[in-house]
């Protein structure tokens, strides 16, 4: 998925799976107005920047997992 | 509450409640090789960071509802 510049919305295109163990850090933005989207990046091992899908309950569970660990 | 180098855990105190409307963006770090502790990074409005603790309910439902929104 690519990421566009800080003064819009940064997903263009999202994913709703990604493997926990990939994941670096996670950055969730809510709507502002740069964007009217809540955006979900993750940035993951390699330094890749993913966005993911704010909907896609597998994406809720990961942030649940984190919060839980 | 202070934001140490990326190296090891980045939040050395964290703070459990805070105004919603002040979030510009929240960054969730799960334990990793630098830090063993769950870390939650918000970046407010004027750019300052402040860590908050990942197990108080009043994060957990900060994070809820920006992916509700």
């Amino acid at each position: 998925a690519v990421v566009a510049t800080e003064l819009r919305c940064q997903c263009l295109k999202t994913i709703s799976r990604i493997d926990f163990k990939t994941i670096q850090s996670l950055k969730v933005t809510p709507p502002g107005p740069h964007c009217t989207q809540t955006e979900v990046i993750a940035t993951i091992k390699d330094g890749q920047e993913v966005c993911l899908d704010p909907e896609a309950p597998l994406v809720r569970r990961i942030i649940q997992k984190i919060l839980n660990k």
